[in-house]
């Protein structure tokens, strides 16, 4: 990869949380990172907050990071694509103060909560960040609740957040250079997960890049683990996930056995789609690297596909992973049969490596 | 907009709304449809049928209005694109005399229903009307039943008719032109909003309009609203609206607290598709002018995007409501960011206003 | 159809149904295709099990047959476009020794199942068949579980398997040729169909062939009926089938009359998903010539669209079935419009019949 050109501070943190569950109301904690090959956070500490309805004040600074790309970060010089994990309590309240530091317009807008039309993030309705400017957005949660005899959906779910003012009045050019990130809204009583990973499908890439250059997802067999899959772009995707599969519901789990929800391991992923779900990693499959990738067959030919490396138990390499590991890495050169690269055109691979 | 080709008896009747289920057994009551900016449907009197499975007739007349457009009416020279929104309760018959006062062959064809060979509405069953004929179409429906032990479906559901026989065997010629419309079958007990909209996204428009010529829809603040999205065309969709939620499953609500369902607010909406939903317009986000619109990039900066504006609870405009309209209005202006109107190539905005 | 090169083994096993369910753990029995028109598999004779988490043990062959296609098949010689459909109950474990008769690297991946990195059947685990090879893969199924005091999901479910190694490192090239087909994990107390069929939207074709080349499916009036719907390839899809319709669920049924899931009779089928749904052919609407199709505009035109024959409940042809049959097999000529005929250009229709 020496022919490639740096780039600073991209999807290392891929999965970086920011559980705001449990933070003081004036700041957040973010976890420390996990350091390897992997880009898992490490385990919240957090618990349920003794009060519901809480009110947490965070600043986001959208910067520009090199290489064309643009990321929010929760200090300035700490953006990444996709950016933080935001993670709140239904029944919460989350002001982000959003600090522009960078050239262009921008915003940023919210999926699935509560906001009123100075928070909407788009030009429409005159709400965004010049260039330099500081602004506050205010996005509130609630339970479900009834109405009319009637139970109207709470705010829970696996959203996510992005520019909307960046190029145009949809914010085309902000989520092209990686102005995207999860937000949660947990449940009273929802499990929390040991590691999350953030999965964007923007356009042909995988939060911005494509294989071999993904950084490898991992867990230790055994934990839960949490996926949050958002789309965006102009093209339709499906997300597959080898050895592992979910309830096409809210949590991904079933309410009971008899829930009669379809269970799935590949789902459409289009663009303000989004979804998530646990899994325990490996359980009844074991330890081992597994693919995770978009299921359009020239998508995936043309790099949208990761790798989960899952470690055994106790954290050491299962048999024949970093083997597997080397052929993802030599993505489009080992995994191919020899007949196909003989037919392939100069400058269809993937370069440098 | 004064350069523009008039364009008669357009989408003027978004939500024009035909409620059946109080109609005469002979006949059916159109509300008025509200004057002004908006294109909401008169609040609904009636309430459930006395009695289940009545039988309903009605009259429906396809026409050409101009423009390259054709629409489905209830009377002569009031045919709209979208047609009228047809409602009935679950059990009941619904018997429609299309009337082609084209000179194109066409039919109507419904999702969701029951319906024989012959009124199937395809070549494929020599089911359509030939230019000026007149055809009886039968649509059935019924509640959910027993089986094998099982619960089978019912027809209750935000459901579709469209045009199968312009333009070879499937209505291709038909459906670009206008031939649709939404179709509602409701279950006992379930209620009725005060508005309804009809969002079809068919091909690059919504009801074969694109931004800023698409009507602003509208209700005031706290009035239970119904979406009723339609997909058609050959192009794949995101319906996205903001500031608003609602659960992926028959209604939009949820069945209790503890109801799995995903709770989403975008949804893929692809040719063929429908669903619908109500909301409580502005609820815990206040009134104001809120966007609805495709969530894929391009699609969205051509102008596949509309407005809609929650008044305040006595009717009256919100604060700075009529700035935002005039925004929209001025769409791909004003909205905008300087530079990127530097770099745009004549002819490749939305021109007349 | 004279012009046309022989297609040895194609789709005329549509729904070739290996129901492993009551077979002997050594083998397999494959019940014989029905005669006739149609394509359905013969009703099941088995029952379940009577006792649970059963090794079943099978030999799958791919071979070259034909026309630039590749399928599976349970014997030497008899592989088929789609590939058997492959039943087991939630809790068995299915053993295939897959023989690669081609001289092209492929193997055989599962979705929904449980399998070690060893049965991964992708590249990147080099888990596949050299030409000439045979290899083991093993299939592991479980019951809904609890863990951490929620219900995880079970494997039951209508997925589907594939070739993951011809062609790159995700099977394009075997995909393309036909190297798919249903796998279907029933649940105890699931009911079992009389007839099922597969249908694969891959690329622009059904089960790799287009109108009026698809072979027409067939039932009797009342029997109870199973699609299994499956995406592959590069394109986006919706299936339709006129009318009949299902829940959006695992089964496609109600849990009860309350259920709130959606009911649909049309849905998105992309590649690498798969569902599936019984209906009771004819019910409510009488026997006849019905279509399912691609709801894209351009690929129903294009030719994704077959036909399901429902004769009466004694097996006799309705009346003007034929006819309708006839006009399907005149496929882009009979049921077009005169004056579409007359704009076409050459080249543009179907030929060769």
């Amino acid at each position: 990869m020496a022919e490639k050109p740096a780039r600073p501070r991209l999807t290392r943190a891929m999965s970086r949380r920011s559980m705001l569950a449990g933070a003081a109301a004036a700041g957040v904690t973010v976890p420390v990172v996990a350091a390897g090959l992997g880009t898992a956070a490490a385990a919240p500490e957090t618990a349920r907050p003794a009060r519901a309805g809480v009110t947490r004040r965070i600043t986001v600074y959208a910067e520009e990071i090199g290489g064309g790309l643009f990321g929010y970060g929760l200090s300035p010089g700490t953006a990444t694509v996709p950016g933080p994990i935001l993670e709140i309590w239904e029944g919460d309240t989350l002001e982000i103060d959003l600090v522009n530091n960078t050239d262009r317009r921008l915003s940023i807008h919210p999926h699935g909560v509560d906001y009123d039309v100075d928070s909407d993030g788009s030009p429409l309705n005159a709400s965004f960040n010049e260039p330099g400017q500081r602004r506050k957005y205010i996005w509130k949660t609630r339970a479900p609740y009834q109405k009319d005899g009637r139970w109207m959906p709470g705010s829970a779910g696996y959203w996510h957040y992005h520019d909307h003012a960046m190029g145009g009045d949809h914010g085309t050019d902000g989520l092209r250079a990686g102005l995207y990130g999860a937000l949660v809204v947990r449940r009273e009583g929802d499990l929390l997960p040991k590691r999350q990973y953030t999965v964007v499908f923007n356009g042909m890439t995988i939060n911005n890049r494509v294989a071999p250059d993904i950084p490898v997802i991992e867990a230790n067999l055994g934990e839960r683990v949490e996926f949050i899959a958002i789309g965006h772009g102009d093209f339709f995707h499906t997300f597959h996930l080898h050895a592992h599969r979910w309830a096409d519901n809210r949590t991904g789990m079933l309410s009971g056995p008899d829930d009669p929800t379809q269970v799935i391991d590949n789902r459409d992923l289009n663009p303000g789609d989004s979804f998530g779900f646990q899994v325990i990693a490996g359980e009844g499959v074991g330890p081992g690297v597994w693919m995770y990738h978009c299921h359009v067959q020239f998508h995936s030919d043309g790099g949208m596909a990761g790798v989960w490396l899952i470690r055994n138990a106790d954290g050491s390499m299962p048999e024949g992973a970093q083997e597997t590991l080397d052929r993802y890495h030599q993505h489009h050169h080992a995994m191919q049969e020899p007949q196909q690269l003989e037919q392939q055109q100069p400058g269809t691979t993937h370069e440098g490596h």
